[in-house]
């Protein structure tokens, strides 16, 4: 393999050729994986940094759509001191709607304490059902909010919300879902990327949840951070289509788009 | 808690009001969650649908940057018996590089065959180095490479690709380590969010990895799936910012998105 400079430590070099500020640091890091069956998952108590930014939970239920959360921790992860916790009825594993995969929460609500942020993603229908139903999810979720600073949520968490009475007069949710989300909870539903009513946010769907973090990074921090993590993440977004907006979508199209979503969800 | 219909039964009604077209079906799987300690993570096996559709192998790595394939997996995951695994060196749980979470690999490199897609997500400094260093990731891609229709990447994934050997002439990556790119791999650096050269199609940093899923998958499909898909996703961005663009940034918030990066990761 090449590097660009002979005379340095070879991992040094890339650390800093691949244009980061921590070139020089850690090189240690980058190599002798241990050989333990989880190796990957180093334990995250090593990695605790102080903190003294936001303190951030990120509730998981069984069948929650894997951009909800994700999108947001990306973008929140990156704010000074953040302290970001995946947080579930137990801890471990849980798994999306589809079954591709699991994300790890690494704390039961019982473990959690007071929080400034609490972000509930949505799910496909039978996991936000199950999610409005749950006992736990929903005194863990009237506890937190209590305490925190903001609510928020993404896609049908914000009728998770509304299931725990913490819905104020406007809010958004999935596209399909907002007559459910007028007609059950009696709030108005506003067709924006994120509505901010009180200290509640909630996110239209899915990818919506990235546009309404950055926002809370600005309400968290300062908009100058909040930009410079938009580039850190280079959230510059060009897709290759314009077919992401309800409103100006086709009944062919917006039918194919809820067939190809249940078909895909367990 | 209200229904909007008292004379059906109140989870199948909950689910028809929700939107999708998965009324009146497992109506039974709203309730009764199992009291193991990893219930959420409902064994994949039992979800297994018969596919046909696009077999895609996405890469995890200790270090990597949640949204890279995250944000992938959430559009793929849409297409039609769309199989899609995560695989890594070994099963379990893969930690991300903020350590704030890990998203869990259902198979290992030795127990994944013939994939139609390889996606390689990218990492902070440590993470891609490591990376890039590693022969059993290397080795993996290669082997797949010589069966996929196609070959991809998300942001510092590319480097990945590269040290693979995998790169072809044109290609892009995280916008802070473009020379690194050209210089390493003397492949050309191109300005997009996504580059398709050969079956290689490497993405922009983090974030980009959505724009070229669903340029993706209007290749595995067509494009109206594809555009179907953004709307399931609801993928409509507006950013409450602009500033997601390095080209157009001034050095201080590249300095500073940088000094985030750093700060943030383990």
């Amino acid at each position: 393999m090449t590097h660009t400079d002979t005379d340095t430590d070879p991992t040094t070099t890339r650390r800093a050729g691949l244009g980061g500020a921590a070139a020089g640091a850690d090189a240690a890091l980058a190599t002798g994986l241990p050989a333990a069956a989880h190796a990957a998952d180093t334990r995250r108590s090593e990695a605790r940094r102080p903190g003294r930014g936001p303190r951030i939970g990120v509730v998981l239920y069984d069948g929650f759509s894997l951009l909800d959360p994700t999108g947001p921790v990306e973008v929140l992860s990156r704010l000074p001191g953040a302290e970001i916790t995946m947080v579930a009825e137990r801890r471990g594993p849980v798994r999306t709607d589809t079954g591709h995969t699991a994300v790890v929460a690494d704390r039961s609500f019982a473990e959690t304490g007071r929080l400034d942020v609490v972000l509930v993603p949505g799910a496909g229908n039978r996991g936000t059902v199950a999610a409005m139903e749950n006992p736990a999810i929903l005194r863990f979720l009237r506890r937190a909010h209590r305490r925190t600073r903001f609510t928020t949520s993404v896609c049908t968490g914000s009728l998770v919300l509304g299931a725990a009475g913490l819905l104020g007069t406007r809010a958004t949710t999935y596209w399909a879902s907002k007559d459910y989300l007028q007609t059950t909870f009696g709030v108005t539903y506003v067709p924006e990327r994120y509505v901010h009513d009180g200290k509640v946010i909630t996110a239209a769907g899915v990818s919506a949840g990235v546009d309404m973090s950055l926002y809370l990074a600005a309400l968290l921090t300062d908009e100058l951070t909040a930009r410079a993590v938009q580039l850190a993440v280079e959230y510059d977004p060009r897709p290759p289509y314009d077919s992401g907006n309800a409103a100006e979508a086709d009944p062919e199209l917006k039918e194919l788009a809820l067939r190809l979503l249940e078909k895909s969800q367990r």
